[in-house]
């Protein structure tokens, strides 16, 4: 007697497009959901956006300490604005590595990604002292305006949001405990989880004891862009999800191979767009990178090509905390005249190849170096 | 023939004491060692030292990003002073599941519950802004007072002490991962760790909600205690270790009827020895916790049955950041004349006593038992 064939469980959200479900019992492989995960990048992000939704209402809903629900909901609604690239990459990985069929434990993964991510966008936003992300108010901007005890109202946006980081750290951990994975795959899972994370501090720390300083080299400068983007953004989310599709050595060193130059061309075109890209299409000031005085990768070369009234210049530009928009046309003129843009546009160019090499020798099946041939175009060629 | 019999891996401390190797390769059970965890609670605490220290000290030596190493340094110092209250009772609790033999994978596990109780105290320090903690300058003041460039030392102490705390919080997921168990014992192991961290901050943030406020209820207090100290210091910590060893029902439930009554007391004594204790032998001032204007059990008992003129004081004290010893002992007399310091010392009684009858009924092997006796005593009668 044959299998009696169900359609997959979907839910139809408010936008009308049907979702399957993240916690779905479908489990024939080949479903029309794990067709269209199979060949579009974007295919899980519903699934991934309903199963944080779903997550953190239900930590709302039976919150047993006083207080935490408004934690909770404050969380689904920071988390509900992410692009979710590393998510993606995490379905896209556990892809690469012959992952076939129900995506439920990869998309659960996913999700468990992008809430350990909250909690770094959330710590980070209280470290930059950031008044808004995505065009809202950051996590301790909302607590502290919120508190019924205006005397003690900022503290209260500090701590909480404090805690409202590590919180999203610990339910992280929570979906990760609780995908089930074979006993034999979990191992590399939680090490590619584990050692994400640490690089991810250490970079931001490095970024930290560098930050202000214009005499690092671009050796410190690409270390930053390596731990706190490359390995961060794309190898690692790339290999746990690998790792739960029991990824080999070849695979997984294939996905260094071409996330690690992605990543760096990555952050490195950031840099150039912070500068040099349309405030409106970025949807940010092109003089906040300038102001804080982050020496990128753009200033280091400039630095290093230019004379002594250029040089002179641009330490007295970076960092000023009321650089103009004049001054900025300054720094972007140094910039190109030194050749510094360039350069950088050169060694975007030259991870973008190695990418690509990797990715033509990597041992993926075909539809996952599809989807990842079209995430380097998009990260290198993109505009904003 | 019978197994060689070698004596157990010892490692001479630079204190002269024997000490089992954490990773100890000896596996027969009823060694020295074993036994005396069996009789004596601080037994394990050497071991316990030992793998934090080592572990530490092994990252240093093996970071690879710039700047790690440093980090991975202080926050072994950091860790190096604690009490281990917690990672002691979680060997307990795998004893009290009838935990035998080699207590390695007990002694990992209550590590990994030290480290992450470290990322804790690092950002409780950050929240209360305080300058000292165990008679030494806290993470972030340590941080800010190194720092190279002196006009940002306050931001690079503040987020430094932010990435370290979660840096604790990811190197004690990594002790977790990596400890050996029974894939039957894991999902409850995970499910305690996580409920014990969500609760931790949900008490802490009702902390901070309240904190300032004198007119929150006694329920109120009483969650705060319940969620940040009994629940997170000797329920969970014992139900981790229990996990462990295969805890059924029965013992998880005994861990909580013990447990929680038993936090609540120890909550209650420090509320009690933060206005009326020994500065001396406490090793902080009886000032800090009434300038904080901490709503504690004692002020809300003596809000509510002190009159007019009282209640006008303690609310015009509490709180007071100038508030001197004069003052303090004017507090003091009026918690001790409204009853307020009779009624906190009876609701400690009460906890005593049904943390013994708990015991009484708890399906522990003698020895745990015995142990978890003394614990009582110790916490319920302390001095400091």
């Amino acid at each position: 007697m044959p299998l009696p064939c169900r359609p997959p469980e979907t839910s139809t959200s408010r936008d009308g497009k049907k979702r399957w479900a993240p916690t779905s019992r479908w489990s024939l492989p080949m479903s029309a959901e794990a067709l269209a995960i199979e060949s579009d990048f974007f295919a899980p992000r519903a699934a991934i956006d309903d199963l944080l939704s779903e997550f953190l209402t239900e930590k709302a809903q039976n919150a047993s300490v006083p207080g935490q629900a408004a934690l909770a909901l404050l969380l689904r609604d920071f988390v509900a604005g992410g692009k979710r690239v590393r998510p993606l990459l995490c379905v896209t990985g556990w892809l690469a590595a012959g992952g076939r069929g129900d995506p439920a434990q990869a998309v659960r993964l996913a999700a468990s990604i992008e809430l350990a991510h909250a909690c770094a966008l959330i710590h980070d936003d209280i470290m930059d002292a950031s008044d808004s992300r995505r065009g809202r108010p950051t996590v301790h901007r909302v607590l502290a305006d919120h508190h019924h005890v205006p005397s003690t109202a900022q503290r209260y946006g500090l701590s909480g949001a404090i805690l409202l980081g590590d919180l999203a750290l610990v339910w992280s951990d929570e979906l990760l405990h609780t995908t089930p994975m074979p006993d034999a795959h979990r191992v590399a899972v939680m090490r590619c989880v584990d050692l994400a994370r640490s690089e991810l501090i250490g970079g931001q720390h490095l970024d930290l004891l560098t930050t202000g300083d214009l005499h690092v080299s671009i050796e410190t400068t690409m270390s930053v862009v390596r731990y706190k983007t490359a390995k961060y953004t794309i190898e690692r989310p790339l290999q746990v999800g690998a790792a739960l599709a029991g990824a080999g050595r070849q695979v997984m060193d294939a996905c260094s191979a071409y996330g690690v130059p992605l990543g760096e061309a990555f952050q490195l075109r950031d840099d150039v767009l912070g500068v040099f890209g349309d405030p409106d299409r970025m949807g940010k000031s092109r003089l906040d990178d300038l102001r804080e005085g982050k020496c990128t990768s753009l200033i280091v070369h400039a630095l290093r090509a230019s004379g002594p009234a250029q040089a002179g210049r641009l330490r007295a530009l970076i960092g000023d905390p009321h650089l103009g928009e004049q001054e900025a046309a300054e720094v972007r003129d140094i910039l190109t005249s030194t050749g510094a843009r360039a350069a950088v546009e050169r060694m975007i160019e030259e991870r973008y190849r190695q990418a690509l090499d990797a990715l033509a020798s990597a041992p993926f099946p075909h539809g996952a170096s599809r989807i990842l041939e079209n995430v380097v175009e998009t990260v290198v060629h993109r505009t904003a």
